[in-house]
């Protein structure tokens, strides 16, 4: 059975909200598409790429008689959004997201939805270091992963047909509980990101001798530091306010194991460190059989 | 005026040996090349592959003769290379290295050279994830720096004469002191590739349930960490030995920074998380500047 909505909304129009339109358009997936967003330039900017069939800055105007709502704006705003929308939520329609976090968007949606309106949160794992309504493409969720959180209670035909519209779109469906997601986001994502932006953030406290030189001689490791480090500073702000119990619970492991070799490293243990840096190439293994490894590495690509 | 050596000995014959055999065949910049290695199985196959003219278990006479010795063996042997050659070094040579530390080179293998010998140690800021005999090619230098750190009282026509062999591979060629090349290499290179192994040890460690998804979803970032974590480790064993102060100096500046981080994360402070998130993107247009950035990210491709 193939899936189709009649109508889908679109509350924020970015990189995300606009590969979903071109890739739900592309694949027939619906009949028409409404967008809202919060300037009036963006909402401009989308009507001339021609991205939906209505523009508003009206959120709530916008989810009228739709069956498929999906909040692509910066997590933060989420709460805002979800107080304006909830009145005009068709009954039967599927409400979902697009956020990087989940637990706190279930804490502050969920709360909001009213009966009768499937909430099921999502999170494609899948992006571009651009931004905007002009970054997006349809092929953007091809082949990635989109986890679906979706609260207890739901009816899971609606997760189901919500989860039919990823496959639709390329992506590979996985679920699961909101909490195990941020927690496998914090050490797979958030973490490396934290850990970028921080060594990024020492070398720029370097002498000026110093730091000219770490810049040059970046291609040694450095640079592909300083690629996950441009990541957009609102959207990885917005992630560590959010995630902050799962970040702060791995990077309390992360800090405690870096303190174990920085201990090998001080008191010159070679037996120690040559079994720590043999052992983590199991895990490379892993990845590569696992078919997650590519010619193409994309570091600092962020995909949060 | 084009630089030409007589006779090139090269002490191991692994990934960086096979590549300096092979381009400077390649540049004609030498009339013969002998090789010399510490395994018979590792010697056939330099031989097979017709990596040089001669071939030798023996350091001591493959340099007979040789007016330019590189030691392209692991940092942890050179001392004892050092040794057995010294007395078959002849006066006029040029004594190189390729070894990813400078100063503890300095330190162990400068007491063993004789007068009449320059001694100017190299590092070649290139590399791939492979190692041995087979793995190199002759373009592995183009276009990547080279650093010499000549010791004081090195006569300056011969460290002119080595610069001149690794331009004509390709390099671009800079010279320092020793001391400082380590600190700038720790925090290009050493902390990079400390703190990658450590967040995938951090995840060897979680139980398998999570380490399975984290695998699963390990394009969102840890990937290439696990990637830049798959280096050789007893080169990085060795690494870590031998340029333990630099790196301990960087790690308590690393660690220093991401306490405050941490710390912002724990008390929600949104504000100074974007700001530490804005800040590094100046290091990052530095780069782009400096034309160390490329299409291609290699990140993980160890250059050490
Ligand atoms: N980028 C990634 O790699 C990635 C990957 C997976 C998930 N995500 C998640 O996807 C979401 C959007 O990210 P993105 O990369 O698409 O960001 P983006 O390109 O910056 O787009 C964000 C969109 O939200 C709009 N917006 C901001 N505040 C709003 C509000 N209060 N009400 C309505 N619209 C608002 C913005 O338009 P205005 O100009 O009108 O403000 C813009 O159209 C975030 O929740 C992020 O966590 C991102
Ligand atoms: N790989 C990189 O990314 C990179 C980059 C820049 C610099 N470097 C430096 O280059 C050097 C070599 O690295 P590599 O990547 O070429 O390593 P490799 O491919 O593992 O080669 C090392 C070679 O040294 C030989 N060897 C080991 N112990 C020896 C000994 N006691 N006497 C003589 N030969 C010995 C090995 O042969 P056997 O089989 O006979 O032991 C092998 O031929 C290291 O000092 C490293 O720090 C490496």
């Amino acid at each position: 059975m193939s899936v189709h909505f009649r109508k889908l909304a679109l509350i924020g129009i970015g990189l995300i909200g606009s590969s979903i339109a071109l890739a739900a358009r592309r694949q027939g997936l619906v009949d028409t598409i409404s967008i809202a967003t919060r300037r009036p330039e963006t909402l401009e900017e989308a009507r001339e790429l021609g991205l939906g069939d209505s523009y508003t800055l009206d959120a709530a105007e916008a989810v009228q008689g739709a069956d498929l709502v999906i909040l692509c704006a910066p997590v933060g705003a989420y709460e805002g959004i979800a107080r304006a929308i909830a009145p005009a939520l068709p009954s039967g329609a599927i409400l979902s997201d697009v956020g990087s976090v989940k637990a706190h968007v279930v804490k502050v949606v969920g709360p909001h939805v009213p009966a009768g309106v499937s909430f099921v949160p999502g999170h494609p794992i899948a992006g571009t270091e651009h931004s905007g309504p002009s970054a997006g493409f349809p092929e953007l969720f091809a082949n990635r992963w989109c986890v679906l959180t979706p609260v207890e209670g739901t009816d899971p035909v609606q997760t189901e047909k919500l989860a039919a519209f990823w496959r639709a779109m390329g992506s590979k469906v996985e679920t699961m509980d909101a909490a195990h997601h941020d927690m496998v986001l914090a050490i797979t994502s958030h973490i490396p990101h934290l850990i970028a932006y921080n060594i990024v953030g020492t070398v720029a406290d370097l002498e000026t001798a110093t730091k000219s030189e770490v810049i040059k001689f970046s291609a040694s490791g450095f640079r592909d530091f300083t690629r996950i480090a441009a990541s957009d500073p609102v959207m990885w702000r917005d992630i560590f306010l959010t995630n902050r119990d799962a970040v702060l619970e791995m990077l309390g492991r992360f800090s405690e194991d870096l303190s174990a070799l920085q201990r090998h490293v001080r008191t010159g243990d070679g037996a120690a460190l040559e079994a720590m840096f043999t052992r983590t190439r199991a895990i490379r293994r892993s990845i590569i059989d696992a078919g997650q490894e590519t010619a193409a590495p994309d570091f600092g690509r962020p995909h949060d």
